[in-house]
């Protein structure tokens, strides 16, 4: 039993895998189901099987996508609440963060989905509430903690996190989604650019001192 | 030959609103140069002979739009540079531009244009390059400019047009490619949520006075 359904489950893997892959290189439209099953090396009946149609192949596809590449990251802003040195680690955070929205799939899979939102509207809202706005809140949470410890002030947690998110990656992310992410990647220094927002949004969050 | 040259190009205007209205309703994909050429009620030898091709005529269609929703804005940006009460012109510059990035057919002209990015990469570059762009720039030069005048502490000006811009409209900005404008509109105070991005950039280039 567990034999049938470990192979089920690693067609269903191999399925999104080829599927995530034409996806992304030829987008959404200029993608076949016949096409994805020829890459998995399955039936067009298996496709169908597993995941319904199209649409339903590519919301799985973009939701698995994101559970891979987001949840971890959210596990280290949850980390960043212990910091012991926050300069530090809030930049190098930044840092990562910046180099992470920046890289190549990350783009592409925003593109896709971007580009299919007037078609495919639940594409959309399930790609914004998996990713941005999960990334959002975990550093609003993390901004709350940090308040209660002393070291940042942060009356409106959702729109701090919102200023350090868009400081860090805005015009990047934004310039990215026209030229692609490793052009975009190639034309900043990642620490310095990030340093630079940081600095930034401590001016603003850093608690006010008695000499202020 | 006033009247020739007018009438030729008000049918090229005409080709171009019912080209705009159609691409941002249904898509690149999802429009023949047929509808577009049914609309204006012109041939469609007309059309091409005007734009070439369909590709050629979304440039055109892009390129105009840019123009007239860009170019006032880069104005009024130029005018802040003579500002005689900074807090108070800035907050309102930055909430104008917040609603303007908003308003859906701007919203949906930036969708269209990355959705087609990785076939048409010279349309994600003219979107680019005539849109944020040149409004960054216009901002880096204003703020050069507060700087000379004492009024802002600035010392990468690029930087700071980039942070200004992303504090104010960057995630309202991007939520809006998934959710599109309106909605996205309605969920914040505009004027409120413009203050709060002005006063974290204040906070990182005010000058320094004597006392800090």
């Amino acid at each position: 039993m567990t034999e049938v359904l470990g192979r089920s489950a690693r067609k269903r893997q191999t399925i999104l895998s080829a599927g995530r892959t034409l996806f992304l290189s030829n987008g959404y439209q200029g993608t076949s189901v016949d096409q994805i099953a020829a890459s998995a090396e399955v039936s067009k009946q298996t496709v169908y099987k597993h995941f319904g149609d199209k649409q339903e192949l590519l919301l799985a596809i973009v939701d698995s996508a994101l559970e891979a590449s987001v949840t971890p990251f959210l596990d280290r802003i949850a980390l960043l609440a212990d910091t012991t040195d926050l300069d530090a680690d809030l930049t190098a955070l930044a840092t990562d963060y910046l180099r992470a929205v920046l890289l190549e799939p990350v783009v592409q899979l925003r593109r896709l989905v971007v580009g299919e939102a007037n078609r495919v509207p639940e594409l959309a809202r399930l790609y914004y509430e998996q990713a941005p706005a999960r990334t959002l809140a975990a550093f609003a949470a993390c901004f709350s903690r940090l308040h209660d410890r002393g070291l940042l002030y942060i009356p409106e947690a959702a729109v701090a996190a919102e200023h350090f998110a868009f400081l860090v990656v805005g015009r990047c992310i934004d310039q990215a989604l026209f030229y692609g992410g490793p052009p975009v990647l190639k034309s900043v220094d990642p620490a310095r650019h990030a340093q630079a927002g940081v600095q930034v949004f401590l001016a603003g969050y850093r608690p006010r001192t008695a000499a202020d």
